[in-house]
């Protein structure tokens, strides 16, 4: 048998110093548990522009089609800002969505019980969170065409194409089911009917399917009255599913409720592959932090748990992913912090490599 | 010289509720200040659609293009969801706002001090909060064409197109920045131009109107970073400016964050009229709650709060509308709160017939 084969784009900003600490827990799996992976390393997102001249080479797009997961850093930065929207670092990752057809993007939203103060909303709003957002991630107004600048009269349009076919919200909608099955069979499925025929056709969809879930208890919201219920009581919630663009705000709204962002991981899910494994690509929720990036102050921990999303839903490892959200979990209970899980003054806190070595040490 | 002119459009659920007490406010400025409004009223949504079989009537149209101002509860309800898309109570609500062509939508999330404790989040992160959110509204994906669900192969797809010209950009940037004058001078604009095209002319037409108010601090966020921020500190922010669909989600999310979502009004602006005085639709942030409908338990303040913009704006009665202002602040400082604005058990709220009545007496 071959190993499971991993590739890793770290990507931007503090992309490289996260993926470095996962990088110690992938050893730590081949030393201590027999669990080798075939890893291979290459460029996304502005450094690939650096390089290639592209913010993803077709070689690298090639590879990710090849392996059994992608696990990606973060992309972007303002050195990048004035390169065209073509070539823009974001590109390449949306080009590994597209691309790998990874239509299903699972967010969860937990809080984490020693982090539960440092969230903006009270304690028992939060305390105990664990919803999942499924995300649609390969259509909608991010890939819609028509798209661009225009001109039209003597002035320019901007214009971007909200799109959904039956089958594409069939198919992320069926992902959302199984889920909730796994989990509190509650979906609450969000979108803006009462204004966009595109939202009819989604509410649609997902009703019919919820006829092959019975057990799973459905309900339709607004988006905006979504953004509403999740600020007031989000422990209403189990699964939310919607569509790209409400999923892009919905998902980040969700994560800083938590008021761990740095804590946070995300898998993007394809159709299953030839070995019976979906594609997939890993990331966490944070972006590329250029503001301090390369000073060792990122929290490795939203990349690790990535890592740990990894082994749960291509690698089969369940056990294994709990082990090492156990360990993470552990660290924060020995009050170890990286500088974003701090809010008072006077204490030093750990380095993102401090961090890594934490986790490793109680796996 | 004639009155002001006002047409009162109470609507659905709630609607004829609240505006009940707006008339008494009425009533008190015409008794006790001598300031008489020419009302007349009339039926939106979906009473207008039990009545007429269309959401809004083409004479109710007509009169509100006619009025110096239009004050309009809400609308909607669980009864007449199965209506065609075409007739849903909502059309008529987006028929005046297009046809009045009221571009510019002022959501102000100001938190109570009186109700600070009522959020869902931490008390010094939402005390004192005030921030106005402009909304564009008459275009984007609510109003683009092409629209619609078609067949495409064997299957349907729901389409909606987001479009902004420059000069929609361009107008609905002015009254933000106009309004960061009067306040702040901050002005922070919103949008996905990582993402979108429509986003990147948005970006582009906002920092050329930028260059006409140099005294404004102006920034640009990715929505979904704005939803994040607004989570997680929203006093960092003074006025915000946004498209249609992203106002429409940024703006519930802001207005949950004070916990006074009854307490919410906005105002809808359009060109100058022959008068001088901006085409106008004021209306509370808060829909038409049918749950709570006829039982006198909706918070009025909301509506009112809606009439004191419509003083300010429309009529040019800025001290009257700090009067109003400040008797609903008086009649809170007494401890007097509708259902909505308590969290206690045992406390006998004040229906929305005695919170008006509060109000009057406070004035
Ligand atoms: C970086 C950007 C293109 C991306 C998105 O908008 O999808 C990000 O915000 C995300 O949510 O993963
Ligand atoms: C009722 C609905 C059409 C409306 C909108 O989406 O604009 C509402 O949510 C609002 O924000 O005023």
């Amino acid at each position: 048998m071959t190993n499971p084969s991993l590739l890793i784009l770290p990507g931007d900003g503090i992309g490289p110093e996260v993926m470095a600490e996962v990088r110690k827990i992938i050893d730590w799996f081949g030393a201590k548990r027999g669990i080798t992976f075939d890893v291979s390393e290459d460029l996304v997102g502005g450094c690939a522009y650096d390089k290639h001249g592209t913010p993803l080479h077709d070689d690298t797009m090639a590879k990710a089609q090849e392996v059994d997961a992608v696990l990606l850093g973060a992309v972007g930065g303002p050195k990048y800002d004035a390169l065209d929207f073509s070539i823009k670092p974001e590109r390449g990752l949306l080009r590994l969505r597209k691309e790998m057809d990874l239509y299903s993007n699972l967010r969860p939203a937990q809080c984490f019980d020693a982090l539960a103060d440092f969230s903006s909303l009270k304690k028992d709003v939060v305390a105990g969170l664990d919803i999942m957002i499924v995300r649609e991630l390969t259509s909608g107004v991010y890939f819609g065409e028509p798209r661009g600048i225009f001109e039209e009269g003597n002035e320019r349009v901007g214009i971007n194409t909200q799109r959904y076919t039956e089958s594409e919200i069939d198919r992320v909608a069926r992902s959302a089911f199984e889920l909730a099955m796994k989990r509190g069979k509650k979906l609450c499925s969000m979108e803006k009917a009462n204004v966009m025929e595109s939202g009819i056709l989604w509410r649609e969809v997902v009703t019919e399917v919820g006829k092959d879930y019975p057990e799973v208890e459905l309900s339709h919201m607004y988006a905006d009255a979504g953004a509403m219920q999740l600020t007031r009581w989000p422990k209403q919630f189990d699964v939310i599913v919607t569509d790209n663009l409400f999923g892009d705000l919905l998902s980040d709204l969700a994560a800083m409720l938590t008021g761990s962002l740095g804590m946070l991981p995300s898998a993007s899910l394809g159709a299953p592959m030839d070995n019976g494994r979906p594609k997939a690509l890993y990331e966490p929720v944070h972006g590329s932090a250029p503001d301090i990036a390369g000073q060792g102050k990122a929290n490795p921990c939203a990349c690790i748990l990535s890592f740990a999303m990894a082994l749960r839903y291509s690698f089969d490892m369940g056990d294994e992913a709990t082990r090492l959200e156990q360990a993470v979990n552990a660290v924060l209970a020995q009050g170890i912090r990286t500088a974003d899980l701090l809010n008072e003054e006077g204490i030093t806190p750990a380095t993102t490599a401090e961090m890594g070595d934490a986790v490793v040490a109680a796996l």
